[in-house]
């Protein structure tokens, strides 16, 4: 999908478990992009497409939902963002921050529901025609000390599942940024918010044109 | 799924294109099967879930979906129906009368649409764990004679396709059915529709227990 496009624009990628702070320092990078005057579209896993945005409604409250089907509405979600918005803004050459993308189903479906590891990276490819982050963030915490960070109130289907489930997904993450480590940056997401947001801006200036 | 089951009841699948006269001929067995006084579940794809139902409206009117993203809604709604609903039908030894099934997304996105049908048949043994009818009746007919039985006014996004494309399916359908002869039976759709549900009727009497 993108193989023949040469001066496209870097594609960034946030992971980790609920409550890593991966919207926070999504909106505090794009932030620093806007002072620099550098053009970028943020964006989010699963949504911000019309089909993204119904499958991610539906992900929150279907009942009748196993592991396969999230993998495949996620999937539905993922392959609509791609082509209509990602693919589109490096082709223009932006800047595209994406909170979420293939490794949040490794983790999740994968490493948390149990769903073969061969099957979802299948799937993955299909739905992204093989499109890779330049640089991924791994917010890494310990499922417990994130769980503190949130109001119960707002707690949706998958913050509700036990804490060793969202442990399974903290280990399998790690797991996947030991394969590709060269696209990984882990950072210790338990220190202050500033600090884990100059350490994202030094990596990703050095990464500019 | 249903490797361990017995005494399964019979699993009836009627595939087609669009103004074949599926849903009159299932609704014709269904009428026979009740005659009968045989318990039985009447099914259609996508849809008959919540989730799926969702699916159904979505892939109707969604703008914003190419043949991946429909392919991986349909298997969640698929994968819903086979384990919220077929499978428990058939442990309970009922008839089910499936209106599509796997072979609508090797017609529709595969022969139709172009994806690979090594790909397709990866993501329908995902979403079924390999769940094979007993009976395909495919109702064959000429795309420009189905088009001729349906009011203008109530075509949806894949009816208004162009002839080609359905011609594309239709001759999809045969290759399948051609692969996995002993499971089809293929039935020229022109014919009258009493003498079409005669023929289905003989088919499934003869395959009751």
């Amino acid at each position: 999908m993108t193989k023949s496009i040469e001066n496209r624009g870097l594609f960034i990628v946030f992971e980790g478990v609920e409550g890593s702070g991966k919207s926070t320092q999504c909106r505090l990078l794009t932030r620093q992009l806007e002072k620099n005057g550098i053009s970028f579209l943020h964006l989010r896993e699963p949504g911000d497409t019309n089909t993204g945005e119904k499958i991610r409604e539906w992900l929150k409250t279907g009942n009748d939902l196993d592991g396969h089907s999230e993998l495949f509405l996620l999937s539905a979600s993922r392959r609509a963002l791609v082509k209509n918005k990602i693919v589109p803004a490096l082709n223009r050459g932006q800047v595209v921050v994406l909170d979420r993308y293939i490794y949040s189903t490794l983790a999740y479906q994968g490493f948390g529901r149990g769903i073969s590891i061969k099957q979802i990276e299948y799937i993955n490819m299909m739905a992204t025609d093989g499109l890779s982050p330049d640089i991924i963030f791994l917010l890494d915490i310990d499922p417990k000390a994130s769980f503190q960070r949130k109001e119960e109130t707002s707690l949706d289907r998958w913050e509700l599942e036990d804490i060793d489930f969202h442990k399974k997904i903290r280990n399998g993450y790690l797991e996947i940024s030991r394969e590709t480590q060269n696209l990984w940056t882990v950072i210790n997401a338990d220190k202050p918010k500033k600090s884990i947001s100059e350490e994202v801006w030094e990596i990703v200036l050095g990464r500019l044109p």
